[in-house]
């Protein structure tokens, strides 16, 4: 079975280009003009970009926070996804102290399977870094392809690890080829400030945000790139909100540390304002590291310009407002953390990016895909499009404008944080290894079609 | 007429494959597997790379230089370039004052025609920013296509353009698309230093070094990126040699200002002590700027890694050492600037950048190749394998290692700065819009097969 | 003839203490507890502070500035100075092309003569750096005590130097012992971005800032600092304005290089928003570099706080409104530059430095005397409240209020910059060399009793 | 009883002139030209410097350290330091988790009394940061007069606090109005290079210095300057000794946080390569943070010259090479950590700033002296020369010159990591609040004689 997709221009992360592009069974064949046709279903892409399929490098699906769990699964967040143009995500495997990472693993396996309708891997935490860890580690990494292992600087006394445990890890992923990550907010300094606030009477969502200082994320992403530098090791940071963790990275890679970065559509076109609406809808924009005020976004948008951050991730945790965030009244301590970004992190990045000026083409395509795959040992599988690479292509039609909507989204949540707000740009079609997922703006895939893609060794990008 | 190269590894500016590459004329048609080669002449790029032909962003040929004039032309210097993997070159149309910039281009034609074997455009020097010449800027840019205009900030009393000039040409490139380029150094200091060296007898080539301090490009380099952003223009840095220039252009890029910058291989692999070489051998390692202290390499690698300066330029500017570099004895200002280099520089890249596993392959091709057409306006034409790209391509033998000596290149002249060092990789065949240059390393092409590239307006890359 | 002080709070750049003063003549003899008050004049400090007069490193008197001269001379000026809290100025003399040094220094001592009421010493402003000022440099730094030169790299085809000729002062100050200041702001952009406002229409006041930006004083004082740093030499950075200056006079610092700056009441404590003030009232606001948004103002606080900045002079040079500035009407070009603060500089200081709590009492001390006396070659003479030193103090009591304005202050000038800013604190009386000039806030000097100051060569303080 | 010091160079913070000085009882009383001597021993000065007694602000005197204890206590340790021109120290006490602070003062207090020849002041160590610790603390500061707080963030699992402590430390600190000071290392990475190294048998002195990397000491100040800035308190970093550290605390005073610094003549004056001397030598120059690369040197000076670092402190930690330092044969982490500095403290950094031309003379007082007064609110009684300071006086010889030596120093131990240093400078005589320690290089004070200052609160100097 072949298809042959006609007239669309061709983007990657550093080529735009008027091509024909043949696909054969799951991959790429052919690239080229008058490219033959016979047998080929033909799509015609006139008009229109043809982008390889998007990887949303952070993902929390089917997640248990704070006794509730998040409103997505595998399957309503990876058919959410994929309407907005992702075509893989890596979603992060929880692990708890003494839990085998084998069992750990198995337990994520067990949520996605027959529920995912696109490729997806994991990441995985450690939450404790003994022996026995350490140890399981050359499995992981070698068995099962799971070549990212998150560390939480936060979160004290749940998901908080020591430096002892950051430095253990990375030392171990220089020695396995891993990559560590590490969501970087100095856990000690906000649980001070949230006890505080409580006790002040403090209680509302902006009290969030205002716990939460911007030199929290800041000092902990330095420390972060410091102790890397010191394991010779290799650190990707998650979800940088502000300035204060932009200069630290900026820093380290002008000292050429192995420093990498990842921001949210989140931190680019929300700020902390939204945390203030009334009628506690402040909670529906609860994240950490939190909203910042708006300067940050420009100081973001020109270190993804720059390359000093590297990736867009959704950081995708939705929790419905009713029954979920309002769990935290009265205590914004309650809240479940999180949104649901899934959909719209390709299509805003688009718009907000490309159309509004900020960063070229090829740039969007690296940052929305390339540099993931890249990073995480997706590539040249995922990330590209490229002979032999798995045909995992979005036809996009950049004339287009929508409004984004709860009313019309696909993630099986209440609200969306960008709710109103105006794109430029739509998803037409989304093909996954050769097949549609997405036709037409309908959803033609199927859960369980989804593939578990074990990954390769960190390389340097 | 068609080509297609089977067995070898595609690498663009962003992804790395295997794949056959069809050439229908001078143009790549198709990229894939199994292609169809009926009717085709077949090259075997088995084990080889195939990079997009290199782009030398920086050669000065038949150029008129303090009473002599450079070893090579277009004839010997395109030849060369071509043996060492370069299909297209950017050399620098001088301009006097008073004189039509037409005129100037003129002259520039002549130089070339007939004798180019790969193909080239201009950068035009800017003199002086009358409003004759800010005027006739239109017709350059427009007809010409010569998008790019280079402001000396050194050479006082010859070359040097006051602050005045590179504003209002800063100005000007914005309103037409045009890219300023600034040898960034400052020229008053150096005049100062270099009339009190030979007032004090020091007048061997070491002192050419020692008379031009890193403080005095990385001020100039400031000052030039300041007024572009004051200009909301665009800038690019020639031949940046220190630390100092690099931390001013990081600072820029990260205030969001369109700063850019190129280095030269001579800058990421020799040092200042050749310039103390006895018998006068330190006059083959005079460049402006010059040559410095060895720990700069490392910071210039990791600038081009991190994406501060984004191509690598020869600054090809030959002169024999019997006869040229000998007119400096006694005197170090006699010493005509710059060396053979546009032979060696993707060699040298490549070897000390990949294969010492500075930079990976992507990269490599992005300085070499890609963002130079970008900058420049030569994208997509030049710079990548793409379809409908000119086929200007590379087969290169990662395994092959060969030693670099005056004794073998091709460049016309009598010493080569890099004579002995022991290089991994060689160009095997070079195509310039599908028709062999280099055939099994002989020279194939024709003296005038080189074609002038009219060059689009700058847009951000 | 002797005075004791009693009952005050003795005040240097480091210490604050009670006790007793005794002046013999115009020095001070002792400083104790229970001194012996024999045949003294007693005054009374009960309650007050105790200062060594104040130093204003840069003022305009008499001078002729674009076919106006500015409305105080050295008589009002002084007197003035006087009322304020100043016993000491260093005033700029200006120079010609072509004019022999000696002739414009007496030029300038004919101003003063028989007007000074407080001592005083001259900046000698440097024109041209040819041969036979570099040689009568010696004389002047020798004989007449003039040791800070001064350099314009603003107001071009005027004042402006270039680059060599600020270079060659550098080497020859450094020779000599002197320090060079420099008027910080690149006047070529300046020139350009001012003929362009005007031939848009763009005449009033505002556009006097927004065609100086601060790139434009940051970039020339990052220039300053190189070309210091490469002639081995001392620098003074006259009236910083804002970040980008600041910035670069940190950075130099950082690196161990001699550079020095000084900031004014005016950015301290006024904002470019004065300039929009309507009926042509901004023109009272406008002085090169202009005043800069708000913020800049904690920037330069807290430069002077941690000593990247050292001083804080007047750049007195006063124009009145009527007839005056209002020579710019429909040409902001045409406005006078600078204005009268010579006699709120000592007090505004104080009220928003140690009353607003942004600076100790002893960092007063030091940036409005001691480290002006230190730079320029006073000390001990001038600057502290020493053995030896001059008795010129000022007492004044820190819990009085009052109301600063045109209709109060000494100045001859129709308007004050901050009409109707109360501040805290208040000059009771000021003695020079041991005799009153201000007694109990009357004037009782004398023009004429002021003497000129033969200062010493640069020492790093 | 009167002393009156004649024939004496005055020297303070911002001050040198000639003048006498005449003690009444403890105090100054009188600075004067021609003072009345009557009734007053005479005490020739000429040809001497009259500088405010050194004031030591970092010593561990009597202090028991992984099983061993100091070879110097109060006694010998204050006898020295006098010797050496030292008039004060703040010493460590030590606390233990669940002991009461009042307790643990208590047993400091014991260790002083009758022993210490000069005044000494405590900093408490803060090893938790419960409830019932902030509340006494309460009552150290107000009562005791102990307001100088230090944390460990080095010495995993003896020492070492966690953020969290270190947090509530600031806070509470601010609200006291103490001053919290760190021992800026990651003990956590430090931690495991040390096991590994010792795993790797790497058991040598020099290991102690490579697993301490100076990252670690950048990364634990940068955060807890970030800390500090959260918390809205002040901060001092003890024993600063790379540029890694001064660079973040540099960042931190820029932006306006209130963080100050403190080097030590080790880092001043000697280099990483000591701790290779043969013999097992290597263990005399063992110091946390460890001697760094000699580029290092400079870097601090200029960070105390440009007061990024505002105090220099002995962190004088002694033991016997015999019988102590020798516990760590075999395995560098028994070498008790420090060395005997403090007599030679005032010396050295006399003569390798003051003579070498590094500093001025203020900036030594400023630095060895009055700075410490100002930041541990012993000011103004102690830190200076001025009417009714404390009488603490050093007379100084700078035109002698000596060599350092274990030899001929006071301290109670067998070596002098400076043995051999050729300095300039003596001091001659000291005086403790009018009485004679050191009486023409004879120590004739009396142990005991020394008395406990309580300290005011912190204010911003």
């Amino acid at each position: 079975m072949s298809i042959l997709i006609r007239g669309g221009t061709v983007v990657t992360a550093s080529d735009t280009y008027q091509a024909e592009i043949l696909i054969q069974g799951e991959t790429i064949a052919a690239i080229g003009e008058h490219l033959d046709a016979d047998g080929s279903e033909v799509i015609d892409a006139s008009g229109c970009y043809v982008f390889p399929g998007g990887i949303d490098p952070h993902t929390h699906l089917d997640m248990p926070f704070g006794g509730t769990v998040t409103a997505d699964d595998f399957e309503s967040g990876t058919r959410a996804a994929a309407f907005g143009g992702t075509t893989s995500i890596i979603d992060f495997c929880l692990t708890n102290k003494g839990q085998s990472l084998r069992e750990a693993i198995s337990i994520w396996h067990e949520k996605a399977k027959g529920k995912a309708s696109i490729d997806y891997g994991f990441h995985l935490m450690i939450a404790e870094a003994n022996d026995q860890v350490l140890e399981e580690l050359e499995y992981v990494v070698a068995e099962e392809g799971i070549v990212s292992l998150k560390v939480f600087m936060a979160y004290k006394n749940v998901l908080q690890a020591d430096d002892e445990t950051l430095f253990k890890t990375l030392v171990r992923a220089k020695e396995l080829g891993a990559l560590v990550q590490v969501h970087a907010e100095n856990g000690d300094v906000i649980d001070y400030l949230t006890k505080k606030a409580l006790a002040e009477g403090n209680t509302d969502p902006i009290y969030h945000a205002l716990t939460r200082p911007p030199e929290a994320e800041g000092e902990a992403t330095g420390r972060a790139a410091a102790l890397a530098a010191m394991a010779d090791s290799q650190l990707y940071v998650v979800h940088v909100s502000c300035a204060e963790a932009v200069k630290r990275i900026a820093e380290a890679r002008e000292k050429g540390w192995q420093v990498y970065g990842e921001t949210c559509p989140q931190y680019l076109a929300l700020d902390i304002h939204s945390l203030e609406k009334p009628d506690f809808e402040g909670a529906k924009y609860v994240w950490s590291p939190p909203l910042r005020e708006q300067w940050n976004q420009e100081v973001l948008w020109n270190a993804l310009r720059n390359g000093i951050l590297q990736t867009v991730g959704s950081d995708q945790c939705s929790f419905n407002f009713k029954g979920q965030k309002e769990l935290g009244r009265g205590d914004f301590t309650k809240i479940p953390n999180g949104g649901p970004i899934i959909e719209d992190r390709f299509g805003v990045v688009y718009s907000e990016g490309v159309h509004a000026g900020r960063i070229s083409l090829n740039q969007f395509v690296d940052i929305i895909s390339t540099k993931s795959a890249k990073l995480f040992g997706m590539y040249p599988r995922k990330g590209t499009i490229a002979i032999g690479s798995d045909a995992d292509l979005v036809i996009f039609d950049p004339g287009a404008t929508r409004t984004l909507s709860a009313k019309t989204h696909h993630m099986n949540v209440d609200y969306n944080p960008f709710e109103g707000m105006k794109v430029h740009g739509e998803v037409v079609s989304v093909l996954l290894r050769g097949s549609y997922v997405i036709r037409e703006k309908q959803f033609v895939g199927e859960a369980g079609a989804g593939e578990f893609v074990k990954r390769a060794k960190f390389t340097r990008p």
